[in-house]
């Protein structure tokens, strides 16, 4: 886990403020096209390049499943999370969808299902069968969490292998928005209640025993949450470990990155506590329908480009922000100057 | 202008209902993709088609004149509408490089500058040159009103007769944000101060004496802005009456329309006012940063599908939009359903 902790380079301000004195010279209102200016320069210094550009998209969806499942945290029965597996292996789920429509690699990647799948297009980095119930034990033990994060890793180093300009992680595993909720609030110190939401689809009265098995956790862990990597091991999901440090990794080899919603928000607050520069190479795709998302986006100082009361993960609602990146370096690099068009601007 | 009155027909409620339970049996948690849904049952029923698309994108920009300008009420000279025409018409302006993008028909129309250009790419339809200032007099006669009208229904013809899916308005003319803001004024019987905005990047002083400009022509013309027409010969540009009679006619013959931000999004509020079903043909693609724009489109009860603080105009906010609601028809047609994949519902 060390090379978690290794540096990460800051963006360069050099091409930063070239790319900010660019687009004042541009013909428009200066400051008009709001949030797409500051895409398009964020990534002219992340890419060390006047023109940036978001060609290579790489899309690694993490999956497996949760002890804490058993406790009837989720709309859904746990099978789902294979079945699921099997549908993006077979290209019929939301983020396949998306994937091809801006052009994607797509990968799903097992860090840990109930039962392996013998799938080809499904790449196998299993951490175990299934985390432990975090309401009786913590989730993983060390060992399991060290793959779990090699995991992350191994796919950002396939995303560079393939000439990525883009790394979008997903998720899928049955009840993991409890582990995501419970992490959020080890992490951020609040009560389960002020972050706990419907997941896929419960009712107020489940929302409130998911709120309860959470807090019961916390309580029971307190003595060793301490470090982002303690509350990952205790209340994490494989999945989500293998998100913390695919972000992590990205930004340690100045690969940009797009995160999706609350699952990988929390991934992405766990990165920033391991190892804080990463938050420099992340945008964010969207603010979910999920309760605590605007909460764990405000922790990261996130200004999300989508909010379309969206709440279905795999990485979905990052690939959906995908053609808004795009567009903000295309305008950057192909419109007119006010000298070009000679369009006065007094 | 009696075609404006023109019968419109509703989107088809069996398509809508057939969409509806479609979405219901995707692989996904219901309701999962929020808006997007909607995006895509709401095409369905337009397009009376069990597989929406929205492949042939047709975007008009109409740029005029505004007499009012003379009251410095724009933090741009007025020979700026007919540089950006130019530009328009080199291809270097935003919402070139964005029509580009989603390989959309792009067209410039020339509703009333005030001096026509040479250009062989922009389509000459003029009302006049330029608008009279509204704060001494009507801006336009009856006659103006009815070209401007013209020329926005002409350009849904052209539009049609390229097979387009979906119709985008844009519009240039230098002080335009101040005819808007008069026409939601007036339409919305409210104070110019509750709707007067920055525009291209006014400051606070200069927001006030746009908005007293506003006030002082509200005042002088009380008694004669009645109806929508009225109001928009009184207070409108040619580009914004081009706007509204293109929305009608789109709708009168069953073409999706995206509307972009404040100043289209008046037009709108004008065409609902002059023949309130074609607002069931409308998507809105963004809430923009200028001031008035959540108050206009709360009248319309819009959901826009963007907030990215852009304050452009031009259609640009609109043909951002356009990978969202393709890739909503994409989620909706090529998905599969829980009985295909085999994934388990409960």
């Amino acid at each position: 886990m060390n090379s978690l902790s290794a540096p990460i380079t800051a963006p360069d301000a050099r091409y930063y403020q070239q790319a900010l004195d660019r687009q004042a010279q541009l013909t428009k209102p200066p400051g008009s096209l709001g949030l797409l200016e500051d895409c398009a320069v964020r990534l002219a210094a992340m890419q060390r390049n006047e023109r940036p550009r978001l060609e290579r998209i790489h899309v690694s969806v993490f999956a497996a499943d949760h002890g804490i499942a058993e406790e009837g945290v989720s709309a859904f029965p746990q099978v789902v999370t294979m079945e699921m597996v099997k549908n993006f292996a077979a290209g019929g789920a939301a983020v396949n969808v998306l994937a091809r429509h801006v052009d994607a690699c797509f990968e799903v990647v097992d860090v840990g299902l109930l039962q392996p799948v013998a799938l080809a297009d499904v790449i196998s980095h299993r951490a175990g069968a299934g985390t432990a119930n975090f309401k009786q034990a913590a989730a993983m033990d060390n060992a399991q969490l060290t793959i779990a994060l090699a995991a992350g890793q191994a796919a950002v180093a396939r995303a560079l292998a393939n000439q990525a300009d883009l790394f979008i992680g997903g998720e899928m595993g049955i009840a993991n928005t409890t582990s995501a909720s419970a992490l959020a609030a080890a992490s951020l110190r609040i009560p389960a209640a002020d972050i706990t939401g419907a997941g896929t689809g419960l009712n107020a009265g489940q929302i409130d025993h998911k709120a309860g098995v959470i807090d019961s956790a916390l309580r029971r862990h307190q003595a060793v949450l301490h470090s982002p990597l303690d509350i990952l091991k205790t209340l994490g999901g494989f999945e989500i470990a293998a998100l913390t440090a695919a972000y992590i990794s990205a930004a340690q080899q100045r690969l940009p990155v797009l995160i999706d919603g609350f699952i990988s928000s929390v991934a992405a607050l766990l990165a920033m506590g391991i190892n804080p520069g990463c938050v420099d190479w992340f945008f964010y795709g969207h603010c979910s329908a999920e309760k605590g998302h605007g909460r764990v986006l405000q922790a990261l100082n996130a200004r999300p480009l989508l909010n379309l009361q969206m709440r279905l993960g795999e990485g979905s609602g990052a690939v959906l922000a995908v053609p808004l990146l795009q567009m903000a370096c295309s305008l950057h690099n192909e419109m007119a100057t006010f000298s070009q068009a000679q369009v006065s601007t007094t």
